[in-house]
């Protein structure tokens, strides 16, 4: 793995580093054939002037970051993906995140590409093509999404934050398949202004990373808070197993790493235990009227769908229009059964401290299997809803989530998922430290 | 005017009186002719013992309020003004504000008839009758609603505090009416748990009494946080009358009341000046596809309606149905379009400590003319409408608004509507304990 933020910070802090330097290694990596659509736009003479001028006592210290395509960058549209925006009104202002992220020193390389509209787990693009996952020198393999260009901009070291944003998982899926750390903070930490919405109650702002500690920096950055330290061992910690869904129609490889990986944190003094938790067979039920995500992305896009509907990519129409249909008593009903589900959910894991699940239960298949075309997309489907199943159950809970790499050297990537309800953040963060720590030695 | 609480508990702990003469007074005015219709259940012996019992040295020392019948009792079902829940199974707790009120040294004397399931703002049940409006002792009239019989219990003395709810009014617009204090807070200030909903998005537990100061007190409790006290004249607040909307189809004695008032408040010192609010004129586009209270409400009543729906209130059922066919994404573009006016409101009146306006724009009609039956309907719905649109704005605004007598003496109650934004409850509350005073001079 490259260098973290954190590493590189401490090296031009020491002056064993320049910010120049790092900014023209970030843009080479950029310009590689392994970032071939992964940028929507690049901003390469900015945010080298950026970092020529950056102060490297700041938290960022002038290096580089990408930002997913769905954020306002003040004098760019924000086509989020799409080419029926392409020639939008430019934004006048930043993104708050990103706007935080510059103002702490943060350099713009870019804007990543993304699955049209945020709105699938696989993270193909039939417009701009689709970011190649860099764990399989051979095959091509899909990157996971939306954040698809966002991971791999971080995982081939064109940026060392990949901001983008969660509504089922379109942080840590990206994070999982391509070997690299995604946090989803807590919503509300985060706000949203300037961020092209999916769903307006589910979506995350957040990041991706090459190590938790660099998720603590990107998330005290975005969230303007401090994360509260915990110098408690992994012993001192309770955590949980959840045997119900997470593990349905697993892969062998991700059993084998998860396995492994519960294995090693205990052989370092964690505590695991296997709980049940029936309420997550609620969910199907819960969701039965459409969710949120396709009512509330249906008001947003209705007028440009009709105006623009030809330009969509079909998969996403599809999956916004059926947003249509759903009454405001049935939505109403969704938010109620929703706040009451997460009282079920938090209740049961009130002991724990976190609990630990397969991020996805697949490793990235290739991306001739689920590419544009009428053909697949019955088998894009089955991979879209296989990759959301186990991230968007913390979404629902309105939770907090990090997944960070578990595979075995020389293995295609594997997701392990630390989780908790919301407002838990620093808890989680402080665990998946040292699990990291321990599944690296 | 009886004395308020404030005065009564003054007496309390000088002596002067005791806590089982206050509860008999109280019992015998739930006991005459003027609280006929007004308790859907009287709780004598309990409030009697709960008196008996009670501290002089807590808030509310052991005298009497009241609940609106959509608040649960522990043991007692809570039919919310209607028949078709009369033997729904008994409440296991106190809703949080009843159990609040008792907390605090109150004492229970009974559930208070209300406009069936809170919804219109006349105050006339078709089941439990209506209670009588005491200002006029010739000519029965509308005691306004939804919370009638709290009104009417608080203006005849069998109560100090009529606990209620406000969705569009139905704390002002009885208050009005009945020429009594209401004070609709913050919704977010009081807990609703344990009221049987309205509308989840707009409704606000608080209540009526006789004086501002007994509101305070009030709220303090329900609120559990403390009012910050100012200590400013009259002439240190800048306030504003807005002329568009409020006084459309007004009557000539609330026009008089209103003018009179705005130049007895001038000759205390208040500084009062005339805005436009041209955002007001939104309103009715905005709440084109439905509003928020009929698809709350039908999610809530939908299966109710099914199973019991010939017994309620037809002009209840009638308006909860035009809920069931508002889809989700106009809801959702109705929560937004919500927001984005509150923004443009608050921007308007951020100069100002409070606004002034009639709460209602009519004086209360008799019970004849709006009384149960299809010929009737019209006249209804029209005195209907008219009386909530003037404190519907502020629940529209999430703000806080409290209403306040303003007649000469001798005439119909007209109300004096002050109120503003969000979390502005306390300076409206300073400013209108001043206007209080300086009316009463």
């Amino acid at each position: 793995m490259r260098p973290d933020l954190y590493a590189s910070r401490l090296a031009l802090r020491a002056r064993t580093a320049d910010a120049r330097t790092e900014m023209a290694r970030a843009i080479a990596a950029a310009e590689s054939p392994a970032c071939e659509h992964v940028f929507t736009r690049t901003l390469f003479a900015e945010a080298h002037r950026e970092a020529a001028a950056a102060d490297t006592d700041t938290v960022l210290a002038g290096l580089s970051f990408s930002a997913k395509d769905l954020f306002d960058v003040a004098g760019q549209p924000t086509p989020a993906g799409s080419i029926v925006l392409a020639h939008a009104p430019a934004a006048p202002v930043d993104a708050t995140a990103v706007s935080r992220l510059r103002a702490a020193g943060g350099a713009l390389i870019g804007r990543t590409n993304m699955s049209e509209f945020a709105f699938s787990g696989v993270g193909v693009n039939p417009h701009h093509g689709t970011p190649v996952n860099p764990c399989d020198p051979i095959t091509p393999r899909i990157p996971g999404g939306s954040s698809s260009g966002a991971a791999v901009s971080v995982a081939t070291g064109a940026a060392f934050i990949g901001l983008g944003s969660d509504t089922g998982g379109s942080i840590r899926i990206p994070a999982a398949l391509n070997g690299i750390v995604g946090f989803k903070s807590t919503a509300r930490w985060v706000p949203a202004d300037g961020a092209l919405p999916l769903s307006t109650t589910l979506d995350t702002v957040c990041a991706m990373t090459r190590s938790v500690r660099d998720a603590i920096i990107a998330h005290e950055v975005l969230a303007a808070r401090r994360v509260t330290r915990s110098t408690l061992p992994l012993a001192g910690y309770r955590l949980a197993v959840v045997k119900d869904l997470f593990f349905d129609a697993i892969d062998t490889p991700v059993a084998h790493a998860f396995e492994s990986t519960v294995s090693t944190l205990r052989a370092a003094g964690a505590r695991i235990e296997e709980i049940a938790l029936p309420a997550l067979a609620e969910l199907p039920a819960i969701n039965a009227t459409g969710g949120f995500s396709a009512p509330e992305a249906y008001a947003w896009h209705r007028l440009l769908l009709e105006r623009s509907g030809a330009g969509y990519d079909p998969r996403v129409a599809q999956r916004i229009l059926k947003g249509a249909a759903m009454k405001a008593h049935e939505y109403i009903d969704l938010i109620q059964a929703r706040a009451a589900w997460i009282a079920r959910i938090e209740a049961a894991i009130e002991g724990f401290d976190a609990v630990l699940s397969p991020t996805v239960p697949i490793t990235a298949p290739t991306i001739a299997s689920v590419a544009s075309g009428a053909e697949r997309d019955a088998e894009f489907f089955r991979v879209n809803a296989l990759l959301l199943r186990n991230p968007s159950v913390v979404n629902m809970l309105d939770g907090c989530a990090i997944s960070i790499p578990c595979q075995t050297h020389g293995e295609l990537p594997v997701g392990l998922m630390l989780w908790h309800a919301a407002l838990h953040d620093d808890t989680v963060l402080a665990i998946a430290e040292q699990a990291e720590a321990a599944l690296q030695q």
